[in-house]
Parts: C-alpha cells; structure tokens; sequence
C-alpha cells in the first residue's frame, strides 16, 4: 500500500471547438501548467477531445475515434514524463472496425500507459445517446497501479452506480476518478437542475464514505449545442471529497479551473479505523447483486 | 405495484427511563397520536423499548430480550389494528437460549405480523458493542408486502451498505426505513460532529437516489449514559428523503418529533424513467461483490 501523500490535479476544462486537434492542443498546454504546479496525477473531463458528440446519432462522428495507443496517448505520454506525472484520459476508442468504446487511459509517470478501463455503464437518454456509440467495457472494474498512487477509474453514467464504486475500492484503489460529461439541458434547469447537481454531489460522495476513499470527479463547462438540438449546459462542478465525504475542492459551473489537492492516505486509515464498514460486508449475503430484479 | 400515495409516519422518540415497559407506553402513546393524525406507516427507532444498552458489555442485558411474537408485538398489534397503520418496529429478539438478534417487526394495518427482518450488518466499535448481543441476521434482504405499501426494513449500521439498499430495492421496496440508533461521542462531537452527521445523511439519501425510492431515516434523541461511559447523545436528526434525494421533512437533534410525509409512487416511476440506473446495472461483472478484498 502507497502511504506517501499525493496531489490531484482535476482539469475543468471547456471545449471550444469542434475540431479535435485544438481541444488536444489545449488539453495539453493546461496539463503542463498542471505539471508546473506540482500536480502528480491529473485527470481530463470526459471525451475532452472534442464536443460532446453524443447530443446526435450520426455514423460520421465514428471518425472521430482512435486508437490506444493512438495520436492522443502519443501527445500526451511527453507531458507525463517531462513532470513525472500520471495522466488520466477520457478518450473514443476505436478498437476494432464497428467496435468502438468509451475508454480511459491512464498514462504512468514514466509515459507509458499504465493501464485502459473501458466504461460499464452506458447511458442513452435524450442527448445523451451512448449506447449508439459505445460498446459497453469488458475491463471489469480495476484498481491501477501508478507511480504515485493506487488509482480506480471509472466514467460518468458510472458514478451513478455504487456497485462500481465498491468493486474498484476492492481492487484496493485510493481514490476514484470520474471523467464526466454531465450537464443542463436548458428546458428543465429551472425546475430541476439544482436538484440534479445535488443528486450528483451526493451520490458520488457517497462512495467516498461507503468505502473510506478520495473521489474525484471532473467535468466538463460550456454550452455545447448540436444542429437540430437544445443544447446541453455542461455543469462544472468538479469536486473532490475526502475518505469521509467531506468537500476539499470544488469549482464553479462555468469557469475552466484546476483544482489541485492533496490527498493522505493516513486519512483514508484513520476513517476506515473510526467507521470500519469493509469489516462487516455480507459477502454471504450479496449473491442477489448479480440479478437484475425480484427474488 | 402499489400506485397510491401512501403517509409514513416517522416517530423521533427519546428513551426517558431504563424501564422497558415504560417505553413501549410511551411508544404506544406516540403511535396512537401518529394513527389520529392519519398516518399510515409508522416507524419507531432502534431498539426503542430500552436505552442503548450496547454501550456495555452485560450478559444481565440479555434478559432485555423477548420472543416474535411476544409481549412488544402483542402490545403494539391492536394499535395497528385499531388506525389501520402498518407499525415497523425494532426489538431485542431472543429466538433461542443463547441466540439473539436485533430484528425489526413489520405489523400489517390489521395487526398481523406480516414479516421481521434481521439486522444483516452489525457493528462493534466504542460504545456500540453490538456483536455482543446480536447474530448477524439470516433473513436476507426483503421488501415486506403491507396494505399500503411495499416496504424494506433495514437496521441503522445497515444504512452505510449500498448493497443492503439495492438488494432491498430489487425485491420491489417503495420506501426503505432504518430505524437507528446513531449519537456523538462527547469527545469527539466538537471536532467530527458536523462531518459524521452529514456523512449519515449522505450515505442514506445517496441509498434513494441510486435507487430511486423513497428514504427514511428514524434516530432516538437524548443523551444517555452506561456507568463508566462517557455516554452517547443520539443525533435525532430522522429525515424522508424523495427518490431524487431532495430532502421532505427532517427532525432536529433533540425534541422528539413525529415527521409525516405522504409519498407518491408516482414520483419514483418518474424519476426511475429520467435517470434509469436499474437499467444499466452489469450484473455480467458484479460478481466480486460476494468478495472480501482483491482480486
């Protein structure tokens, strides 16, 4: 277990352009002054590439995707290693023709890559169309092992879900990313949308007390409308919670941001000493998860 | 399914004497003002006939504990009899010489017993040695079929469990309770108080939003004090939370208080459609949920 305290660097970041290469630019340059800040494992939002495509069904957006490795991991492997610095990347997998998925790469910081998780859960509700475009993960859910610390991955729809959350604290992770591409849609924000940021607040924090461990989420800022469509108004909010759920960082809902934080894992010890829940798990208990309703 | 609203009534009771029949009076007493003002499920707190005796470890304290059906349920059935009203009720079982639980009784509105669960996960730390007194259950988790709603009944260490919650909403539960027994430790209130209550809070309303169902949460109030503690000050604080996780009614920290809340199945149909996470749970890949650590 890694018992050296470690700093996070979440990357809040707005996509201004349809064309992918200058998102990749930017990505980039925003991750070197994460670098030079000091951060030792930065995580980008959610397909940070480009828009957020998945407002539309249309068979050309499969052009966007790449390989792993691929041109992405190839821009970004340098920047690791020139700040010895784990990086975390939501990218559109191509892997194989007419098999594309919605991955995370986690590039060590020696420039290799570490590690792929593919997204679980897939999401498909009004503008956000992503079993069209992503083949559900076959990766299981994993704790990586990274320079600086012992890291789970996991992606948006996913952190919804508690059974992820724990699965990945199995592993033995030390805290949980989430790249995340979550917003408004302008219709029903007045109605709904604190109580949707809210539910997202909690639910993630959540994870943070049921299993005595950081939790990390970054998402994506900006309006972001596609021909034909509302819009969607990417919510920000990225946040860090401690092992106990508490707030360490948080940005705003429409600002490009770098939170940088550090974690101790003393704290995750100490809070899984005073609240000890891993020890009384009902393993013998929980064969009905694997079911999908009823008895 | 049930489709009609149905009022829950949460009965936020302090334990004023050590005397066992005392406080199943002063219980009966708050149940038939709940049943007057129309409720039609109410819900009592832990271990409510007695103070929380697991604050010591007493082999006297066993002689607390009484049969299902026994003296508790046959005081407690004619009331649920008498306004209709479903009672959940948690007690001190003896099931046998030697073996002991702590069980909540479901009274059906004609005051039949229609089914006890058995608390599944049962702490032990300072003040709160309960793996001295009770057998961890063997009942599973289970929504209980009532005339005004399909309830799950879990046990407040219980409430730090997603998996109970799941398991529970997967039997078709429209609202989990937890009666509870949750207080600050003098010492610690001033430094950790505020986080250790909101952390109480967010676990259980993070439980509704996974699930998409109603919450509540029903916690005794007072301080009290086993010779040679420091004595515990139970936090009240017994709240509804809706299937969106939006907070309907809370208690404070101290009086005693019954919470009425009417909710409407309708609502977690709704809210089940806009975020459908029962949908895209990968029962193909929970199976490490039956594990204790690793891989």
């Amino acid at each position: 277990m890694y018992q050296t305290p470690f700093t996070l660097g979440l990357i809040q970041m707005k996509m201004v352009t349809g064309d992918p290469e200058a998102n990749l630019r930017h990505a980039c340059k925003l991750l070197e002054d994460a670098g030079k800040q000091g951060v030792q494992i930065a995580c980008l939002p959610e397909l940070f590439r480009s828009e957020y495509f998945c407002q539309t069904h249309d068979p050309d957006i499969f052009n966007l995707a790449e390989t792993i490795p691929g041109p992405s991991t190839e821009a970004l492997a340098p920047i690791a290693k020139k700040y010895d610095m784990v990086i975390v990347a939501s990218l559109f997998e191509k892997r194989a023709p007419g098999l594309y998925h919605n991955t995370a790469v986690v590039i060590d910081a020696d420039g290799t890559i570490a590690d792929i998780y593919r997204k679980m859960h897939i999401p498909h509700d009004p503008l956000f169309y992503e079993k069209y475009y992503f083949t559900p993960g076959d990766t299981g859910f994993k704790a990586i092992q990274t320079k600086h610390a012992n890291i789970g991955v996991l992606v948006c729809w996913d952190q919804w879900y508690p059974e992820g959350a724990r699965l990945t604290a199995l592993q033995g992770a030390q805290v949980l990313f989430y790249p995340t591409a979550i917003g408004w849609h302008p219709y029903e924000k007045a109605e709904f949308g604190e109580s949707q940021l809210d539910a997202w607040q909690t639910a993630q924090r959540a994870h943070a007390i049921a299993n005595g461990l950081y939790v990390a989420a970054v998402n994506r800022v900006g309006f972001e409308k596609a021909p034909g469509t509302d819009g969607l108004e990417f919510w920000g909010n990225s946040f860090v919670a401690d092992p106990f759920g508490r707030w360490l960082a948080k940005g705003d809902d429409h600002s490009e941001t770098l939170l940088k934080v550090t974690c101790d894992p003393g704290v995750s010890e100490q809070t899984r000493r005073w609240w000890p829940f891993l020890r009384d798990r009902r393993i013998d208990a929980y064969e009905g998860m694997t079911k999908r309703f009823g008895s």
